[in-house]
């Protein structure tokens, strides 16, 4: 049961981002720019790393969402977003996304993580400044998802069919198909 | 040094607000209305919360910024703030206070660590749900905002005059005056 008094029956972030539409726009327009804005990573690519991070943070919701929308925008599908999660070391995914998940994965851990050594082996990968901004910024965006859907007890549904219609939405309309019109002042 | 080209000289979240306009003006409506717009909490209390969280996070930039801003915005100045940081629950703040910095805690190691306990004792306390709610999300946005500044190792001043002086520009004219205008699309 949710922490506070969300609208009933509306799933992990969708509920929050209706009891205080002011900033869940916002959190919604950061999504929707970060992971599937224009950009080098493909939008699948970027959807796996908040998937990663959200299972590192064992956020159900978050993790059960965004492996949905990777599964559907990338080759591989859910077996290949398992895959990462279990060991990206030794997953089927470029040298490129390798780096990019060790990346991702030491932000979870805390900012300081992140060493030269790092940004290093990502750039000898092929990965751009750019593309390490983005990384670091989904991988931190998704560390505060997880912890405002867990922390406040969000409703998380048990079906995976509940995610598989979000990720149908997401992919073919956006996040802000999702959300209430940005309200005004 | 920092991980990725960053404008030279631009302190801590600044400097990536400006290699990255579009999601940097999100970042920073965001933390305008979090921690400035119109709110039960003050000011003062809603930079302590930021303040505390990033000095768990070990955020260098954030702690002194955030501490500049609240020990301007609350009549304890920086000694309530050092005493907050060390030991909040001995530190001279509101019962309701206190109950809301062990929520933020909470949140800073992990959204499954908030429990209905914290919450209880934060209603008898007096705090509402939309406080409730805030502080989970303030203490989620920090999270998210220290993983990004250390993750990419941002530009952290030494000199103490480097933060009173953003302390100046953000408590007469809040954040968006640190950020370019919002980017058109």
């Amino acid at each position: 049961m949710p922490h506070i008094d969300l609208p009933a029956g509306v799933p992990g972030i969708a509920g929050l981002i209706h009891y205080r539409p002011a900033t869940g726009h916002l959190l919604s327009e950061l999504t929707e720019i970060l992971l599937r804005g224009e950009n080098s990573l493909s939008r699948g690519e970027r959807e796996l790393i908040a998937a990663y991070v959200s299972s590192l943070n064992d956020c159900g919701f978050c993790t059960r969402s965004h492996a949905a929308f990777a599964a559907a925008q990338l080759p591989g599908g859910m077996d290949l977003v398992r895959q990462v999660a279990d060991d990206p070391d030794n997953s089927p995914v470029s040298e490129k996304m390798k780096t990019l998940l060790d990346i991702a994965g030491a932000v979870q851990r805390g900012g300081l993580d992140v060493t030269p050594e790092h940004v290093k082996f990502a750039r000898a990968a092929g990965a751009t400044d750019a593309e390490i901004h983005d990384t670091v910024l989904i991988a931190a965006a998704l560390c505060m998802y997880n912890r405002y859907v867990d922390g406040l007890a969000a409703f998380t549904p048990e079906e995976p069919g509940a995610y598989s219609a979000i990720a149908d939405r997401v992919v073919a309309d956006g996040y802000l198909s999702l959300v209430p019109a940005r309200p005004a002042g």
